[in-house]
């Protein structure tokens, strides 16, 4: 029988209860309006884990004041059921002023990875996330969490919290559910029109085009002016954020990804009509590519 | 016996094993030069937990550039022979290189409260303080950590630190160990000569003088002034960084204390030939008063 619990205490003290059961806890952080991507990790977790536990948090921090907090899709009772169907042991459900009190001055920074990419252009999203992830972390203290690779920045910044601060937490990244036709699976989506949808999968195509340029030995350079090409040529594309290839854990600049069994992230963010995409790929160069 | 370990993964280890025989464990995080405010807070410890780990770590990501890193004193043969005759069970030891990687990113910040006080003088100073005790925290999930009402704004910074972020550790503030003309005991007061020695209690008389004025019913200016004007007539003192009443939760500054049962934080920063001095006192205003 799935449980929701709104209050953190509470969930404190039913999850205290089950380690010293031995229970293995599994959290999978959503901000709701699950999809097939959450599902995933859910299922992932259930794999790893004696207990999985979701946690819906619409979380403000992480919005800047122009951002789409107030419309963020929420439907409470589709999600309780999508998660009561996968089994879920327990959601927690907390209010906003649960989670942060009159006057919250606690933030954790993660200091340059937190600059770049979309970082840019969401000036404070990651120390929100980092914020009200290092809560989670601390009010039910998971032994596995479990996050998407579609916010693969989100992820690497994550793990570099968790290493950084000596948190005794494993950070589970999943693989990203697409649609049939390439299209990352996001929550953000459903702001897509019929138009835009059909032609949304451009991003992935561009993220392609970069990574079969870097595989035939082009440089990041060359890559990325063919992906930024085939992007700009697309006329819902209103906005290219950044398409930049780097290193996949700390997220450095590279110049040159050629090197063998090497991993390389490509990563763009696009406005997409009134609608902000992102996605990515990491892709590991192989001996034979040059 | 007590034990002296290095390696956070060995303390981790040992505390877990601890905790899982039911023992309550206590933390009194040090920069080591062990002198009896530290061992007020060790017995304070040890009346209250089953357990009582010391850490000595002069952290570097406290001191600012100019700052006395390389010259703060470290004795550590004379640290573990006092934490030995208090019976501390654990003293952790680690090497910098133990507590920071190659490449630390991750920094805790408690907005506003760090950047008034001492913060507006050492700028980076309680950053580095409350992300080396998280890391602490991490690394020996203590139930108790104990630090001295001395370093009354960390304090103050610490609690908030564990509030906003739900860390389950409870921070117990122990009164400020004096000597006996009135001087804080503090490590930095090695510094002093035998002449500023014997004058260094100018701060507490300073501290002591304003107190006196606010509960004779004088506004918050006037008790500063007085004190500011006490402290500018001792030829030792060369500089005042701050002379503050404030609320002593969140550190607020106060216009008029007068209010009956209210607490209020008189706390001083000087440069005292070339040593920086730190003190302070909290104040319950009781209803006779004003």
């Amino acid at each position: 029988m799935m449980q929701i619990i709104k209050n953190k205490n509470e969930i404190s003290r039913i999850v205290g209860k089950l380690k010293k059961e031995g229970k293995k806890i599994g959290l999978v952080p959503t901000m709701g309006a699950l999809h097939e991507g959450h599902l995933s990790l859910i299922k992932r977790c259930k794999e790893e884990c004696d207990i999985t536990i979701i946690s819906i948090f619409v979380n403000p921090v992480q919005f800047g004041p122009n951002e789409d907090f107030a419309r963020y899709p929420r439907d409470f009772e589709r999600d309780r059921e999508m998660a009561s169907q996968e089994e879920v042991d327990i959601i927690f459900y907390p209010e906003p002023g649960e989670m942060y009190g009159d006057r919250h001055l606690t933030y954790v920074n993660v200091e340059k990875m937190e600059k770049i990419m979309c970082g840019k252009f969401r000036p404070g999203h990651f120390k929100g996330v980092c914020t009200v992830v290092l809560k989670l972390f601390n009010i039910i203290i998971p032994d596995n969490a479990y996050f998407g690779m579609k916010d693969f920045q989100q992820l690497a910044i994550l793990k570099k919290m968790v290493s950084d601060l000596d948190i005794n937490i494993q950070i589970v990244g999943c693989e990203t559910v697409r649609e049939p036709d390439g299209l990352a699976l996001s929550s953000r989506n459903a702001y897509l029109n019929q138009e835009e949808r059909k032609n949304a999968n451009i991003l992935f195509q561009a993220i392609n085009l970069a990574e079969s340029e870097v595989r035939q030995g082009r440089s990041v350079k060359t890559a990325r002016i063919s992906a930024v090409k085939m992007l700009k040529e697309c006329s819902f594309v209103k906005k290219i954020d950044y398409f930049d290839i780097r290193d996949p854990v700390e997220l450095k600049a590279l110049k040159n990804p050629g090197k063998q069994n090497m991993k390389i992230l490509i990563a763009s963010a696009i406005w997409f009509g009134k609608t902000r995409l992102i996605d990515n790929k990491v892709v590991e160069m192989s001996q034979n590519q040059s």
